[in-house]
């Protein structure tokens, strides 16, 4: 892909998908989301009307799913115009990609929805680009008569669009873009080549970008991660809110989200039979938790690995075996990885396992697992990557043996399957307008910095979850809500509460 | 399809499959499998050189899957020629039957495997066209100078094989082939159109048929049942062996296979979360109870309805709750029936329930849910059926609601993703395979009637599985051997044990 | 004890209790009980008037426990007479046996019960003339005015009592009782002992007795074990029921109670929390699949050993590890024996274990481990016995270690805790009844032999629990009972069917 | 109980306990104990030589369990004076108390020991005058030749001893103990006629014993609400820290633990099967998921009730029922109260109960439940509470029907059971010993306020106990550790992370 190959409609609409004529489809999936979204959709009848996001201009860098189309949609009737892009080059759902860009509205001959640059199976310069294009505002300041150049707000997942936006104006600020380390990453060459690209077109462009942007939500461990570094390190441009640290965001996406969707990439991936099996799930936090408890339902034996003695302790008590990988390496049928570290599955572990032994990954980037190691086996012709089906891969191994790995090594619930389920995003998505409404309509109590949403807010989203489920709420007498010293509404508990 | 679109190669073999070209991919997951695989595995090496099954010619009627083409090369590798039909219009992996006709060692130019009839989405006619075609040896019996016309032994999934050479045989008894009754099911019907066209045809095939076939080998409750009536009734034809019983497949298969593939279909044919929800199981027998463990590990909450009350008071004890379905109709998100009986679902329950709410089939047959009811009201103008993706419906109902049925009301976990994991078929074909090995080498031990196979046989197929689950098995010294009365080697338990 | 010790009443009611003194409290629990025994309960309303057993004389060896008054007070109800004694030392709850020698409407005064002869804490000796008292129905005879020896009816756990009636009866065949081989038990030459004694006095009496009687019922697989050798033998002196193999007793009793009562004892016992530690379940029978649930479902980690190949899938598929004793000796906490068989956990297994693991059997008899052999070390002063407190015994090992063993190896889940709970007992119990009843009323259709109870009346024990867990039954159409071929009221499973 | 009734040995040391004579039986279970609490017996280890509580004076106000004796001798090996009492009139094992009274070297007849005031069933004076006792220093002083009057520190679990202190120098302050109002609850009243008396005796008593105080450590999530609204109303006399949330207190104990101890008061309370029944759990922190879980993992069907959206939204997507009280009231067996809330469970909810269900607190107070309300029916004459066993209590209700009351209405895992089991004790203990020895070492680091431990030590306890269960820590490399931003060595998470 490059710039030059984006679609425009007559009415100026830009967007890039694989097939505009998957948007029927893609359109059946949404309405049926919609019943499994509770809250965003309650978000809508709540500011339908009102519509606190007018004028917001949301750049929105986050897997283009059928979930996500739902959220765009919102976002859209809470006032908001939206350019968007996915945060992972498998996880697009294409279908939902030409919905979104059709609308509820338009047609596949006349779109009237959300300029959409995604598709599943994106390479890494169009990932790039992609996310360069949600940044290019200036055909909606032609159609409004207005002279921005950007987005006034991002809503990220992982980072990137932030990242872009942070590099971009640094290099700037710097003059130049550095040269690519040898120990960068590819994927950091990449990037690094389109700013250079950007820098001789434009040696403005991302300082005028930052400039524009009030805030930005964030729904990653990974990408709230690198925030607080920059907020840390002084370097941050503009407020951000971290959703993620919502308990209904970090309690139920991460945990539940990936107690479905574990099995469901798993199952669309493999014909293995997880029950009798050895699974190793590297890492128990909230996504190691659900991933564990998952596979246990199903009749797997499995044995965690930790390095936060807490964690560890956890894990054992909740009857698992805790061991270092290496110790248990020739037991392990499927390799799970869900520590948002790197290097935690290396080239020699990977030599050590058992034959057709699964590797997959639910931490938020590909280097928990060597896969640089596997690239080079291969290139230097020690192993073999045979693809089994897409985003399956056997790679036969100098040993003799085999592993399966798959997705390439990124998030196999989006790339094998399409990641969490509606209900669960719903809340994770519902946190995210909220938050896009406190940063946007409350900048003066947002000075740069990085913030969780206050626990009414967390409260409210979980509120809005009840009812579906068929949930019957306890209230609180106001005696009881004196005797415990809490408003009868809430919010109920300390902030240092852990649920 | 008629008999005629069938293909023929230039070596005269006849197959009628989707697409030839799927079979490389085929080819892959049915070598993965393999490794799934290891009690098929552990026949072949046994078995491989002896070749006990030389002579044997079986008929399959069982789901055209990747597990299945391991199986039918395992009968080959034993000495078997076989003919071989899917049982179940949406079950066929249509890659799977393709590797299947080409073989382990031909080309799609030159096929050089095995006589296949299926691919996935079938008509009933063709179905049973398909059924039809795994009893015409002719091109077998010219090919090797002889005079046989159909199979010497059956091996049979649900019956319909074995069905349809009992009726044709009894029509041509009776010289006639009764007319369609108002009362019959449409497939009945469309069977009777069959079979009076072969009786038009040829008034004495079946007769022949059945003559010359030694025996059936049947693995599901429904086909046994119908097995155990004929008997009864002293109208079973041939001895048959009822492999459901067998320890390591009812209470593997049956519950561990759907443990693992009700959440696989659930999951590709829908983006419901099944945490939190409410599921309804009718039926706690084997299948149920897999089920139920499964939608639990998800976090589900799921009610039981059972008829038998010692299954009742068994999920009562499980943790469920046991009701009728009347009286939770409208708390349901998802319903499983898995009863194997008719009219579980009636159309009134249908619809009583939520909005979109899920229904989907793990019993044998579609009559479990009123799907003839449902298409009643559709004739009428009354309700609407709008696909929203293959073998996934949404019925638009009278009452202004909606109701997902999954893969028409046939078996989800085939329809909707692709059925049981090789681990578990394993275990099931690997009593097949005995079974088809006692019956057709030791014809004299079977007269005709219904048999199990002998305990040996069944601790043999578990021990098979073991080392691949890394199991450690525990020996009994002779003074334990003979303090509980058994062999050192087993069998180990009275037959009436439960497990 | 001696069989002068016995206490009798001035009314002739013979009995030996630890302390008639604790008949209020004993009645209190029965009390509880009986609402937890809705199985008992009914049969009483259903046969207290037509007193079906009226006439049975019943020699009882059972747990003298508070479920077992109830059922000793229902077989009154149903008109028999009764004796009754423990089958195992520890396992009589001393506040039962005073209530029930009291009986509902006597007083400690003036006692008008059922005779018991049973306490906490019996020698070997003691409990084998237990065992003999209940055979000893000449007071009940004088008091009739009829010339009776014995009992017409045995029901049996365990198999005890019917053990003292076949080899008092072989021995007066052989007109000598065998010197104590030096192989034999310590418990078998208390046992030849008794009967020694007994031929001396009266060559003739266990001849007389075992005449008298009609049949036994027992509820043990070891009881159950040696019913069928005895039969297999041609050595079974009159018809047995196996009241074990009904469903309602080994799918619940042995399961489900186990996995209440195995905890309860762990936890009486020590102050060992279960969560976060390895249990070692050695077998996965019925027994054993209750206490690795119940393990598991407290945060253990469970490794099972099996023998058999089937069950040891089984417990793969369940997800635990399953290993032989000695490959895991170093890592276990708590050693659970299952077997039913002998030498389990042999001397060289102890010594192998951590300091201060806890070793426990729940199989019938205590021989699973080799309590023989620590008692060897004990007597040569290369262990120490240190009693923590009743029935738990630190043994200091040669090796410097220490390892808790709960109730000398016998039933831990009945001498350290008070056995099954009522519900459990209540479905064992109206087997027992039930059994008791065909076996009385029905002789002429139970020649000698062993037979399990008919299904109908499996399926009625079920039925009579169901209301109390509030489990509503679907009632079949008469269609689809049609359909399945089976009555609408049932039975509804063919025999083999294993739940 | 008065303050002259208690003992005072010839070498001064005071005590008042139910028996010294089982001492030997405590001290059996105290050197178990210690084996299962590798947190305390390390931090002997480490701090048994450099004495960190020299010159501490500690009041201990926590149950006198087994557990808690470990924790007095660790307090002691690390060079603390103690005097301790209990925390609760029922959950004193007197075993416990004697053993630490006769000492690890002393006799029955020369105690040598700690002051301990405390027994299984006191009544409410005594309570409270034992709770005086742990504060009267003056024999200590005497022997010492100084001239403090009290301990310089507290240790307390509920916050009594802490009460205690604030309302007396209160009182002081205000020159009088105000009257009883109609308001207080009984118990208050008691507090007032104590404070009452000792203002007459000494009118600055409780003045110079606060002044005394350098902090005090707690440990429930009730007493640290006491602190933190001291706190917040700027009463608070000295610093405080809240054991209470350190994660290897409230996620372990709180959850772990009543995992354990609850079927352990169930069981030993009642003969009642938990499998199968109906149990309501109220409140669904983290001790009602601990409670939930271990009623599921026995295979009851557990209903929760909330009044927090989010943890309501938790119990759901765990699988659980979540409902009001009233609206399943007719369905209950088992009624569980974990909420630390009051009128929970009002009369009219116990008026509508099934006859004999059971109910049991779980959180801290007793007045979860409407015990006074029942006490009035009884002294009204229209209810009648009877004895089934101690702390078992048959309350016959105006409606015809009964419930059992377990312990009064208190903490039944204490009253009926023996509290939570060492291991877990052990945890939250070692949180209390490295609090004491941060608030008593470093008191210019902690001014007046409440802290909770820094994260470091957090992990440090939990690193304390990975050994004993086997845990096998993974750790990180320099590289892991830098991409992630933490030390190597720990601490490993932000502070808002929920574990």
């Amino acid at each position: 892909m490059s710039i030059a190959t984006t679609e425009t409609t007559s009415t100026g609409l830009q967007y890039r998908v694989a097939d505009l004529g998957l948007a029927e489809s893609g359109r059946h999936q949404i309405r049926l989301a919609e019943q499994e979204m509770p809250g965003l959709m309650s978000l809508r009848a709540e500011y339908g009307e009102s519509k606190p996001l007018a004028g917001a201009r949301i750049a929105g860098s986050l897997h283009m799913t059928v979930q996500t189309a739902v959220l765009i949609e919102t976002l859209v009737a809470l006032g908001a115009q939206v350019r968007w892009a996915s945060c992972n080059i498998f996880s697009t759902q294409d279908e939902a990609a030409a919905a979104v860009v059709v609308g509820p509205n338009g047609t596949v001959a006349e779109p009237a929805g959300v300029p959409v640059f995604a598709w599943k199976g994106e390479n890494l310069p169009e990932y790039w680009e992609c996310a360069d294009r949600i940044f290019d505002w200036t055909s909606e300041a032609t159609a409004a008569g207005e002279s921005f150049v950007g987005p006034n707000m991002i809503l990220d997942d992982g980072g990137d669009a932030t990242l872009l936006v942070h590099k971009g104006a640094e290099f700037e600020r710097a003059g130049r873009v550095p040269e690519d380390a040898k120990t960068d990453s590819h994927e950091y060459g990449v990037i690094l080549d389109l700013l250079r690209r950007s820098l001789d077109r434009d040696p403005q462009r991302w300082t005028r970008v930052a400039a524009e942007i009030r805030g930005v939500t964030e729904e990653t461990t990974t990408g709230v991660h690198r925030l607080y570094e920059l907020a840390r390190d002084g370097k941050l441009l503009f407020p951000a809110i971290n959703v993620n640290d919502s308990v209904t965001k970090s309690k139920f996406d991460n945990k539940y989200g990936i107690r479905h969707s574990l099995l469901d990439g798993l199952n669309r991936a493999t014909d293995v039979l997880v029950g009798g099996k050895v699974v190793f799930v590297a890492g128990y936090g909230d996504v190691g938790k659900g991933a564990a408890e998952a596979l246990r339902g199903q009749g797997a034996r499995v044995i965690v690995s930790e390095v936060d003695p807490i964690n560890a302790l956890q894990a054992a008590m909740d009857g698992f075996q805790v061991a270092k990988l290496e110790s248990v390496l020739d037991q392990i049928d499927i390799l799970i990885t869900a520590t948002g570290n790197t290097g935690v599955v290396t080239l020699d572990s990977i030599l050590g396992l058992k034959h057709l032994a699964v590797i997959a990954n639910v931490g938020h980037f590909d280097d928990e697992i060597d896969m640089a190691g596997l690239e080079e086996l291969a290139a230097t012709g020690q192993a073999e990557k045979v693809q089994i089906k897409p985003q399956v891969h056997e790679w036969r191994l100098p040993t003799g043996r085999s592993v399966l790995v798959l997705s390439e090594g990124r998030l196999m619930n989006l790339g094998n399957a399409t990641g969490h389920p509606s209900f669960v995003m719903s809340n994770s998505f519902s946190n995210q307008t909220l938050a896009q409404i406190e940063l946007y309509t409350k900048q003066e109590e947002y000075p740069i910095g990085v913030y969780v949403l206050p626990k009414r807010l967390d409260e409210k989203v979980a509120r809005l979850h009840l009812a579906a489920l068929g949930v019957e709420l306890t209230e609180l007498t106001p005696e009881q809500a004196a005797y415990i010293g809490v408003p009868v509404e809430g919010p109920y508990k300390v902030d240092h509460y852990r649920y």
